[in-house]
């Protein structure tokens, strides 16, 4: 094996869930007949890493300053929705069923991590505020104990300005209760709605 | 998602085994802090594909026109061992019981896949059975159909100039025969030796 393959078998195995197995299948299945995928697949990676930044006001990924979201004047900037992950942007915009606008955190607050609310960009949201209408504030961290924690952060940060709400916690659709652990049971009980005539 | 994003998800699933799923988490878990292992991986996967040919001699992979075995005048070069991939090189090498000379394919042949006898390089095989004393090619491709197809091939061409062998079909070491299909059983069966007094 080569020294510049040993390299790339190592170097491959930055990606979650690749270990060094993995990473060999890779490397030689790259060099038997798939070396042309493999250089578009790395000039794009290249290419996506200079071109694609934050986005200026909701730190989404974007390849301009400010992203297609922000700049849709459709949107509704009443309320703003604040997510972990991009990832997280595209699955409620799959929904289909929120208009307002979103900020992204790239992570969660996490002490041991070292992950501050600074690192969060916490402090843009101040900006968001100050220059939109923004009426309310929905936390859409995970509920995690990093997630749940940021929330409380948020919250205690805004809650004198703007509505701070969370998503509510609780059975799954589809879901059965024998297959629920007893905190997603206690906090399904605890936001219980009343069944209402139509 | 930017269009930037949509095409490295795109790309990146021409590597084996990763869907659109397995895709985007890579895609995300990149741009979020880890762009710097992702540009260094992307540079040295370029690099790779530069610099990375196939041996003159063996074909197996090497950054230098001659590769490190074939260039080492230790090896015995009374035998050729031929194989479908350079991972098997590096198989049959950490074994340490092999001291001959090698040939990579780089495959099998396979008329369904358009695969031919000139694919594998088979015509350089000539070249070093003229300039090298080899005695015996022992081929060593896979027991799929292709690979024993192969073998034959490999057989039928060179039994009038050489011994030519192949690897011992059979038990794997450990195994035991509930676990064994029936036409291994057979080339176990049909391969016995005695067992002997050291």
């Amino acid at each position: 094996m080569t020294p510049l393959l040993q390299k790339l078998i190592m170097e491959f195995q930055f990606l979650p869930g690749i270990g060094e197995k993995t990473a060999q299948r890779f490397a030689h299945y790259i060099f038997s007949r798939q070396t042309d995928h493999a250089r578009d697949f790395a000039n794009t990676l290249l290419e996506a890493l200079d071109k694609i930044k934050h986005c200026e006001q909701c730190r989404n990924l974007s390849e301009t300053q400010i992203c297609n979201l922000c700049s849709d004047t459709r949107r509704d900037e009443t309320s703003i929705c604040i997510v972990e992950h991009p990832s997280n942007v595209q699955m409620l915009e799959s929904t289909q069923s929120y208009q307002g606008l979103y900020f992204v955190l790239h992570g969660a607050l996490s002490p041991i991590d070292g992950i501050t609310p600074t690192d969060l960009g916490l402090h843009h949201l101040d900006t968001i505020l100050a220059t939109k209408p923004i009426e309310e504030i929905i936390v859409a961290t995970s509920s995690k104990v990093e997630g749940e924690a940021t929330a409380y952060y948020i919250f205690d940060q805004f809650k004198d300005k703007v509505k701070v709400s969370r998503l509510a916690s609780g059975m799954p659709i589809g879901g059965t209760l024998d297959y629920i652990d007893g905190q997603t049971l206690q906090r399904a009980l605890s936001g219980r709605s009343l069944i209402q005539d139509d």
